[in-house]
């Protein structure tokens, strides 16, 4: 059986064609529904020309892309993106499932019906498929903008939170990436020749800009628009972080700007480890835990589980590939 | 003497005629130098059409627009801004006046020589009015997106900051204000039914809204664009409010969104009085202290002041209003 699976974010639509376990294509496309909603089915045409249709059994569905600004609400959201969704596939006459938020395979109309159920469900599906190999554990994804923590307890997935208000809650969801992250929202204040130094309110600068600046991303892994619509060279990264303290590169030494990275590093591998720990603790995990970590950022997950002492084993995985497998496997 | 004075920042250019003591105009213009700034000449030519140009003695010039990341360096903000005012201002022969950050009046050509000194010398002008009247106090200035926070200590202003960077680190400049701050900038997580929960790190929602949801502000007050392009009335801010813990205004009630605009805005007190405790801390004052408030955000300023024991005074000026003043005291 062969599934095109979608994973549709309010920036980047990912989507994977998979036949049993196999993947033979996966690819994320930045795609901002706040700037382009209406291009939303052109998209759709040019993924659908880029692989072999005629050879799809089934079409699965997941979404984050409601919570965008473009929409005033969720259902809102919900429904403009199944009715481009159920427009442009509706030729093909296939099978189209949407996942939701009880680990369900909806019918597009079901989907419509509900639209809560089938709002940001897409943290689901990676944890599924882990929770089929291991009994406990943590399955942390940390995406560009933000960062799941799922935990599985006696081989099913235990989270507590089903909506994302909920996520946010418990742990299970924290808003935060290593590219889209404006990081005047990861910090109050940084080092700056020894003094704590305040920052900022504005969107002068992302974690993009951090990552590229301390080496942890190359450049061509800076998937996302620059906060001053300037390049992304180390140069125009270390001018974006050092305006965050109201600087710029003429003021501020590259060891200066380094300084300031690594700081705004530590304090976002906080943020994921105080969720890790939220987490952990209302699982009451009886036995051995495996962190799992995913996603482009899972370098700073595997930082953070080593903080309070665990150990984290990267896997290669997305929620586009996993609801591709959850459909074989259900289907 | 008459002087038309400018306070050009990066989102509102204002400007004020004084004649003496005796303010002729005042007004504030909605410019984002990031989105406008090749049309900063127009704007110019459309405030002096408005004013009798003829009769003004000297024109005076302060900024904080430099930091806009229209500009990739401050220098190169100063310079920018320094040739538009050269080019529109040379026909009228009229003596032009720069603020330097030494509170000296520079010509252009000086203050392009010396473009640090001209870069965010705005927040000068209101305190060395009022150190002509007291002889210890703190002013504070809470504008739409920052917020001032300067000592006068025998009636001199004793600020410890002179660029901007030296001031976020002294508490003399908090990146804070009462229309434009990005409600994630201020705080990590908020109470929704009794829970703490995380807020999203986009722009969903900034200060605006919440002050209007709170009735702190009208809806003529939210001069500023809204976070997600739509309208300012009281539900289309609850709506982007909801949306910072990706929730909306069918999952939670109006009360519970007062809730999170009440939360923000004792958070962003808190903001401000840590500023005035650290600046009077350093500052070191014997005897009575008066802080003198103003501002948009005024009435913020007065309840900071209150929570550490002091007692606000509102006075109404603004920077451009006060670099009149200063040009007809010196000049």
């Amino acid at each position: 059986m062969k599934v095109l699976s979608f994973d549709i974010g309010g920036a980047n639509t990912k989507f994977a064609v998979v036949s049993g376990e196999e993947v033979l294509e996966r690819n994320s496309i930045y795609f901002p529904f706040w700037k382009r909603k209406n291009k939303f089915g052109d998209l759709l045409v040019d993924i659908i020309k880029k692989i072999e249709i005629d050879d799809i059994d089934a079409i699965g569905i997941t979404m984050t892309a409601e919570l965008s600004d473009a929409f005033q609400t969720k259902s809102e959201g919900v429904n403009f993106i199944l009715k481009v969704l159920k427009n442009v596939l509706s030729k093909y006459n296939k099978e189209v499932y949407v996942l939701s938020n009880d680990l369900r395979l909806l019918s597009i109309e079901e989907a419509k019906q509900n639209p809560y159920k089938a709002a940001s469900a897409n943290y689901l599906a990676v944890p599924w498929y882990v929770s089929r190999e291991i009994k406990n554990g943590i399955l942390i994804d940390v995406g560009s903008t933000t960062t799941d923590i799922i935990p599985i307890r006696d081989g099913r997935i235990a989270a507590r939170g089903k909506t994302d208000l909920e996520r946010l809650q418990t742990g299970e969801l924290i808003y935060t990436g290593i590219l889209r992250t404006n990081v005047a929202a990861i910090v109050n204040s940084v080092p700056v020749n020894g003094k704590s130094t305040r920052v900022s309110s504005e969107y002068f600068s992302t974690t993009a800009d951090v990552y590229s600046i301390l080496g942890d991303i190359e450049n061509n892994e800076y998937q996302c628009s620059t906060a001053d619509g300037r390049g992304k060279s180390r140069n125009e990264c270390m001018a974006r972080l050092a305006r965050v303290v109201c600087a710029d590169t003429d003021m501020l030494s590259e060891k200066d700007i380094t300084g300031i990275a690594k700081y705004i590093k530590e304090r976002q591998i906080v943020q994921i480890s105080d969720g890790i720990k939220q987490v952990m603790d209302a699982a009451d995990f009886r036995g051995e835990v495996k962190i799992f970590v995913t996603g482009a950022g899972s370098f700073l997950a595997k930082t953070a589980a080593e903080q309070i002492g665990a150990v984290a084993v990267g896997i290669d995985i997305n929620p586009s590939i996993a609801l591709g497998y959850l459909i074989v496997f259900y289907k």
